[in-house]
């Protein structure tokens, strides 16, 4: 906060997960109010009446609207609530002698209501700078890095979600073949819906919650940001992309890892594509040198892929086909955090990131797409460790 | 948008969920972009080139960032992501003929992000004046009457919630006491852990998604937001509020209903209690009729529980005992819309509204807490119709 110049920094927002709002109160409950925390002091939750007693299971201190004299707020400007909200920003930092200057405002929620609330906010209270932040933020740098316990609830989750990904291939592996379709024992077709469900249930029982997994196949699987359509019927020999990113449940940590899958058997050029895929995650790995920039880990593979005569979004900027996203990403409470291992990433990678590594090859019009990625750890010692523990077999053989 | 001043308006924001994104786009499952709405002119998507496939599922015409000249714009800025980001804002509006004026941003994202890009876009380009809004939002305006897809949509996630409802009173009628405690045939202690367990798998067969249900026993129910403990044991004779507000999976409509229960028996206090929320309930029932102020109704159940002796918010604004919250709100693709249903809304209640009606009492102290609620909807008839499809019954007798 000093080396940004904040006197204080206040979270807001709205909804049940709140990935700011959580780190700063232990995973505390509470569907609004804000977080205050004055630079030097610890940080204050204030909350509405109703959740005052599941905002102190946060270990702060607590307090509601009330106890901070918003009722008395709101007579002074004779019930105009927009004014008492704007005016009560003011009062709370100097409640807690905020000294004047600029105050940091951080948080998930609605962007329209904000942009104007701060207006209003800063209008109301001209001893304070109200300033948002882009770029690596305070919290994206604190998030970057993660300590001894996050790295243990990331273990679990990874090791959780490593179980679901065998339970779903056992799943898969238990129907037969009829023809080109997968039909279970009764001969009804396997669907993607199906799976779907199933992988859900999985993770539940593993007390971790879907956010919106990828199950493509063939084409589909070409986009590598389509979900799949639940009516889609599986079918031996083509390429299917699963991309599975739960949480904990009610928001948490998150696991991310991709699968691809054919079933029953592979056809050479999916064959052909996996390996070099395959290869290519392997080029990342053995390039990985602690500090390095995230960048040259991203070259790295660009440079692999396109010496095998596939484009890549550095040597066609905007290409549809061949490999077409960045290598991967921090990861923690939220899905997508920093380092960004993109050819335009300014961040290193350090003791303590914990990174996603997802080299793909996509080609719609071919009818496949391929993708693996493992969620890996970088160590004090500064070695790249897997944390997903599941193989990465590309044929799912037939036992029903 | 016309009454507003907006030339266009711009739907931006990140993640799976975002609730606005996905009412322009018919749920298309994008995770960035933004959705470009000129006046009089059909909305537009622009999306990362990797996610094309998914935006098209829109029926919406599509652009990737490239097709728009982000690439060049890279160029001429010397590789500047963030000089670039904000200079395409302008280039896509002229792109679309969008004249000088006014643009709304909306959305669901990072606060800080926001704040600053905006005011960075604002500055690139200052033909048009980038603006939010608070208050009743053109959005929450559109969101708040249903039409003939959405009720239906409604509807069924009604009658699914509802019979999750069922199955989980059942559950819980399947175990048997041991003195004070609820276990099931083996003698093991049933724990809320446990029926938030049995709950969400529940909800995932009916193909919807919990977002962090309540389910608080004894002095947590006095509580309204606490979410109550997984370790904590179902004692018999204490009250239970079980608030249930899923939505489909992967984000869109909601229920919410909530039930207050008593396990095998129910203390005289407690069912007084129950007795006078039931009241309540029907107090603002009886209460309705077609455009009223929405702040009426609220204030009729205030006066009944007033006249029973209880405070409330507005007899003593602030208050942590009695009933202590609004008596309602409008639901859709948001667990919280407009209309609001308290005594300081200015909202009415108007056909096609779909409304939570959820009086309650609170005595944490006293080891109790009621809430009932159903969601209902405002016909074109002007009939008040609950959609909740569970009775009301206090007490669910063992029979394990």
């Amino acid at each position: 906060m000093e080396a940004r110049g904040l006197e204080a920094l206040i979270v807001v927002g709205e909804g049940h997960v709140n990935v700011i709002r959580s780190y700063m109160t232990n995973g505390a409950h509470v569907t609004g109010g804000m977080v205050v925390k004055k630079r030097g002091a610890a940080p204050v939750m204030i909350v509405n009446a109703m959740e005052t007693e599941e905002a102190a299971q946060s270990g702060l201190a607590v307090f509601s609207l009330y106890d901070l004299g918003y009722a008395e707020l709101i007579t002074e400007v004779d019930g105009d609530a927009a004014k008492a909200g704007a005016l009560f920003f003011g009062r709370v930092l100097e409640r807690f002698d905020v000294p004047a200057g600029k105050i940091g405002v951080y948080g998930e929620g609605a962007i329209h209501r904000y942009l104007e609330l701060v207006k209003r906010v800063s209008e109301a209270n001209p001893q304070y700078q109200f300033i948002g932040e882009d770029g690596m933020t305070i919290f994206d740098d604190a998030f970057q890095t993660k300590d001894a316990d996050e790295i243990l609830r990331l273990r679990s989750v990874a090791a959780r979600t490593s179980q679901v990904l065998g339970m779903t291939w056992e799943y898969i592996a238990s129907h037969r073949a009829d023809g080109d379709r997968v039909v279970d024992t009764d001969g009804t077709p396997l669907t993607i819906g199906a799976v779907k469900r199933f992988v859900r249930r999985a993770l539940l029982d593993h007390d971790l919650e879907d956010t919106d997994m990828i199950f493509a196949q063939g084409r589909d699987a070409g986009f590598p940001h389509s979900r799949g359509e639940n009516e889609t019927v599986l079918n031996t020999g083509e390429a299917i992309v699963f991309d599975l990113f739960p949480r904990e449940i009610g928001g948490g940590y998150h696991h991310d890892c991709t699968r691809t899958w054919s079933i029953s058997y592979a056809k050479p050029e999916i064959q052909a594509a996996y390996d070099l895929v395959m290869n290519a995650y392997e080029v990342a790995v053995d390039n990985f040198r602690p500090n390095m920039p995230a960048k040259a880990m991203q070259e790295a593979v660009q440079d692999y892929f396109e010496a095998h005569g596939h484009p890549t979004t550095r040597s066609k900027p905007g290409t549809t086909v061949g490999y077409v996203h960045s290598l991967g990403h921090g990861l923690g409470l939220e899905i997508h955090e920093k380092p960004g291992i993109g050819h335009l990433s300014k961040d290193k990678l350090q003791a303590g990131n914990v990174i996603t590594i997802e080299p793909g090859l996509y080609y719609p019009d071919a009818g496949y797409g391929i993708r693996i990625e493992d969620t890996l750890i970088v160590t004090d010692s500064g070695e790249l460790i897997s944390l997903t523990d599941f193989h990465k077999e590309l044929v799912i053989p037939l036992r029903g």
